[in-house]
This record gives C-alpha cells, sequence and structure tokens, in this order.
C-alpha cells in the first residue's frame, strides 16, 4: 500500500462498498465489514471491488470480513455506512475495539449521530480519547447492484463533516481530505445535524402522500408528492430547522436556497423549485409507508431536532406535529426510542454546558 | 293550512328547500329565509317549490324572505339548515327576534352546536325560555339543483334529536314527531355532538390524502381515500369519539358497527368497510384542500371533542394531532375561533356542574 491511514468500512451497501473500493484504488489499506457472509464471501472470492462509473478499477481491501473486531481493531478512520437506526448497536459493537487516537465517522450520521455514538460508549464504558465525526450526506450517488460491485454515478464536490469534540475537528480533516480534499469542516456536530434536509424533505411530505403511497397508482417523490399545500409546510418546517441552527450560532440557507445554489433551481416556492430539479425528475414515490423516510427520518431526524430545540428554547411546533402524527399512525413510539435529550445523555444539560460539551467534549 | 305547528327554515340550501317544500305539502305553514335575493325571488316567482324523488308535489311556504326577523318571529319551530360554522352568526341575528316557547333546531349541530347556539343568545342578552335542539345529520338525502326545484332522494329512517336543556327534549319531541315520526330524543345534546361522523370521516383522511386532493388524478373519497394505513389511523380516532361518550354514559357505537348495522356492511377494518359500502361507492375526492372537511369539520367537530375531553378527563390525541396538523396546513386557527370551552362559555365549568347544565340549562 503506498499511503498509511488504515481505513476500516462498517457497512457493505451502496456506500460501503463504493468506498471501500474507491480508497483501495487510491493505495490506501483497507478492511471492509459486513453482517452477512453472502456479501463478504462474494467479494472474497473475486478478490475485491469491481468499481465502475466515475472511478474505475478493481479496488483489493486488505481484509473482507464479518469479524467486526479485525475491521476496527487499530484503524486510523473507522467510516460507518448504515442506517442511522443501526448507529447504536454499531457503536455498542464496536465498543470492546476502540483506542485512543482512533477516529469514528458516521456517513451520513443523520441528525445527532455523533452525540448518539459518543453516548453509547460512554454507557459501555469506553472511554479512550478518540474522536467522533459525521458527514450530512454520504459523499457519493453510488448503487452496488451486487457484492463486489460498486458503480459510482458522482462524488459531490462538497461535504461538512464535522466533530465530537470540535476541538479535534482540523485533526480529523487533516486525514480524510488527504483522500477527499472536498471534505469542509463544520464548526461542530450541530452544523451537520442540522445540515440534515431528509428530516424536511421526507416525514412530513410521506405523511401528506399516505393516500397516494397506498393507491394503485404510480407517483413520483418531487414533481408529484411536493404539492402546492405540502411545499408550503415543508418550507415552514424548515424555517424551524434554520432558527435552530440560528440559535447555535450556525448561518444555515434553507432547502429551497440550497437547490438554487446546488442544482442553480430558480423558484418562487419549494413545490416549484422540486419540479424545476432535474435531479429529482425521476425519483419515484414508495409504495409503502413503513420506509426509511419515516422510519429512520424521525426518530434519527426531527426527533433530535425537536429536543434539541428544547435545549435551546428554540419552538418546533410543525416538527412535533410531524414527528407525532408518525409515531401515531405508525404505532410507534419514535420519541421513546429516537434520539431525545435522554436516550443522547443530555438530559437536564444547560445550553451554555451543552456548548462547550461540543467543542471540548467534556460533560461539565 | 291543515296544521297548527309554523315552522321557519333558515337557510335556502339543498336541506333548507327540500324541508320548506316537505313541510308545506305536509299542510304546515311555512316560512322560508335566505340570505341571496336572487334564490328568494325565483321561490316567488314561480309561487313555490317543486319537490320531486320519494316526495312528489309543489309545496307552498307562506313565506319566503330575506327577512329574517319575518321568518322567525312567533315560528314555533325554527329549522336552522346551514354549515356548522355559520351557526353563531345566525344565532347573533336571530337573538332580537326569539321569543319564549320557540324551539330552535340546528339541523345538523355538527358537535356542541346548541351549545354555542344558547352561549350566543346569552352574549345577545337574549334570555327567553327557549329550547335548543341540535341532530346528527341531515334528514334528507337531497339535492337543490336551483332555486325553487328540491330532489329529495331519500329521508333517513333514524334521526337523533337532542336539546338543550335536556329537559325541553319531551316537549320538542312532540312538535317534530308530528312530522318526522322517525326521529328519536338523544339523552342529552352530547348524544347528537358526539354521533359527529363528519368529524371523524373527513379531516384525518382529508389531510392524509393533501398530495391526491391536489394531484392531477381523479379519484374517490371512500374507495380510494381510506387506504389500509387511513383506515387504520381513524379506526384510532374513533375510539376516542367512544371513550368521550362513555364519559357521558352514553354508550356508542364505532363508525365501523354503524356501517354494519345501517348499510349490511361487514368487514374486518374500516378500510374494507367502506370499500363495501354501496352507498360510498361514487362519492368522489375533492379538488382542494379548503373544503368544509377541514374548514367546518376541524372548529365545529374535532375541536369541541377535544375540549369536552379535557372537561371530562379523556384524552384524545389523535383528534389533537389532527386538528393542530390542519390548522398549521391551512394556516388557520381553529382552536382561536373554533367552539372551545371558552368560546361555549364553559370555561372553569366543572364536570358534574356541566353534566346539569346540559339537564336544566341553568349555570352552577
Amino acid at each position: 500500500m503506498s499511503r498509511e491511514t488504515v481505513w476500516a468500512i462498517v457497512g457493505g451497501g451502496n456506500g460501503g462498498q463504493s468506498l471501500a473500493g474507491h480508497l483501495s484504488l487510491m493505495g490506501y489499506p483497507v478492511r471492509l465489514y459486513d453482517i452477512f457472509t453472502e456479501t463478504v464471501d462474494a467479494i472474497n472470492a473475486q478478490g475485491g471491488i469491481e468499481v465502475s462509473g466515475v472511478v474505475e478499477g478493481f479496488g483489493k481491501p486488505e481484509l473482507v470480513t464479518t469479524d467486526l473486531g479485525a475491521a476496527v481493531k487499530g484503524a486510523d478512520a473507522v467510516m460507518i455506512v448504515a442506517p442511522a437506526v443501526a448507529h447504536k448497536t454499531i457503536a455498542k459493537q464496536c465498543a470492546p475495539y476502540v483506542s485512543a487516537g482512533q477516529t469514528y465517522i458516521l456517513h451520513p450520521g443523520a441528525t445527532c449521530g455523533a452525540l448518539e455514538f459518543r453516548h453509547t460508549l460512554d454507557e459501555c464504558n469506553c472511554t479512550p480519547d478518540l474522536a467522533v465525526a459525521e458527514t450530512n450526506s454520504l459523499i457519493y450517488a453510488c448503487r452496488a447492484p451486487k457484492p463486489g460491485h460498486a458503480v459510482i454515478h458522482g462524488i459531490k464536490d462538497d461535504l461538512v463533516l464535522s466533530t465530537l469534540p470540535a476541538a479535534k475537528n482540523e485533526h480529523v480533516l487533516g486525514v480524510l481530505q488527504e483522500a477527499f480534499p472536498q471534505i469542509v469542516g463544520g464548526a461542530n456536530v450541530m452544523q451537520s445535524s442540522l445540515g440534515n434536509a431528509n428530516a424536511i424533505m421526507h416525514p412530513a411530505p410521506t405523511l401528506l402522500n399516505t393516500s397516494l403511497i397506498e393507491s394503485r397508482h404510480d407517483w413520483y417523490y418531487y414533481r408529484e408528492g411536493i404539492t402546492p399545500s405540502i411545499g408550503a409546510f415543508v418550507e415552514e418546517l424548515d424555517k424551524e430547522r434554520v432558527n435552530l441552527a440560528q440559535a447555535f450560532g450556525l448561518d444555515m440557507i434553507t432547502i429551497r436556497e440550497w437547490y438554487r445554489v446546488a442544482y442553480g433551481v430558480e423558484a418562487e416556492t419549494l413545490s416549484e423549485a422540486v419540479k424545476k430539479n432535474p435531479a429529482y425528475a425521476e425519483i419515484r414515490g414508495q409504495k409503502e409507508l413503513r420506509t426509511r423516510y419515516l422510519l429512520e427520518d424521525i426518530p434519527t431526524g426531527l426527533v433530535p431536532m425537536i429536543e434539541m430545540g428544547k435545549l435551546m428554547g428554540v419552538d418546533t411546533p410543525r416538527m412535533e406535529l410531524v414527528a407525532r402524527f408518525g409515531s401515531s399512525l405508525l404505532e410507534e413510539d419514535f420519541f421513546a426510542k429516537g434520539r431525545t435529550l435522554k436516550n443522547l445523555g443530555l438530559a437536564g444539560m444547560g445550553k451554555d454546558d451543552f456548548l462547550q460539551y461540543l467543542q471540548t467534549g467534556v460533560k461539565a
């Protein structure tokens, strides 16, 4: 291997295989862990991962395994590429192998992923001096149509990464930017956490599309699902997110404004904007209600935003309505199992102590 | 005229014209009031109302007028056949003409219509000893395709009527049953108010059908709008209504059970039941969100049910979610202008005092 940073990738899905293949091709020693024997065996049988698309080649990870400890132990950068609802379980499973100086990166972290990961390690009495980082989205647009094959359609040209504690962000960026120079640092994990657009764009429209989801109609999520009233509601919801960021001193743009910056889409309303966004033209609507749009984006998106609102004294009435309606409709208590202040180990913490914790990783 | 009870009908829409025509044909002296000059002039020009369907004939009201006082003054039974959101205004307008011994009937009353009507008269310092009654639905399935023409497709064979105070119910029934023997008395106005199925069957499905309402699709409200998840949610919502009735000592059946009794429809779920109900087969879904399904059924249906829950100590979390989501989506504060305890003049009243008020009409 031509480079020294040892990478462990936890999760052999679309993102995980793309990362493992790409980083291997860059010359890094890479270990890939997946829970499924079939995935691991298939990759080992062919000796690596075939990568196509904007990156082409045959990447050969050093190790592809179902043994989490073998993958994680001693790795410099551990990339966790898994559904956000699995982060807590993965933290518990990693705890025995964690060592000082490592960096764990939730890629992406949804909202408050790093806080949850760190708290879960603490609960496991796992206290080495390490960095837990999170990104605000996945760096690729990619697919892994089968084990051992990753198709990278595009690589994002910006990605926010923030670290808990924020004081370690420079160190983490130093490691990661060698491979991905387009990563930029966030002020603290609130920047990536509140940059979670899925929490805004998924649960509310999904609820308000319930009948269409369970109907005989085929439909397009953005073009048809964000009707004028739904778009207007989502814009109000998004204001709560921007207000919340403001309370943390973070100057965030609205999602509609972001569509302008990222896609060049100009429109008077969100409903218009998504219709004009070519990247959204072919995204289909789901055909069942129990999808990640609710099951993940409520407990690891809206719930922690609402809870951060409580901590910071920012009202989030629309977020509450959506999260509670989703809980009721699916008969799932997202406030019992979601990323609440209590479940994040932050119950009773004051605003100033919390801001200091984000910076230093030390609870007052 | 062959009969002595003088009827005034307030409202010349579908139900009002059908009632005015039908009661005239029965031989009662009838006065019909409508706000629109065109409606009144058209009926006067042809000298009455042509009634067709299950009732046939040409009904000749004594008076058809835009003068509310002329219609209402001295009438024995004043039938108010108007959207529930207009009840308060109508009460204010009637106040100068009210006299002891009259009966005002909200037909139908939605939820807490009689309480609101009585309270509005009180606010106008209008305190004659009168009865305010309400029905749980309209007695006809009918249409008035143009002024002076009423088509009565069917006449319901049961209708609950309850009176504020309940002590006057026998008297009111005596007057009304002469014309409509199928009317049965409710224990008190909670029986008609909590029998308001529109509050359950309209707002929640409408919200969850938002995208379909604003879509390019034509759709059927019951057959397609009550999908499995929506039906399951509505059944839970309906349990809150039944629980609330229980707190008033009223043994109400669920809406699904009522479909079995009224339409002979047997099904394991509400979603199945509405699909099997032939009466619902052709009911179309709306094409805009701002309809009576939200604008009327939230402030005069869900809101007063939620408020009655507070008074009686019964939780109504799903009703609250729907009412608040509707408020938020339409940017209308249904809790400010709806039938709350405060707006009904019941703020601070205890459960026992309220039960006594329902019975006697006297506030402790």
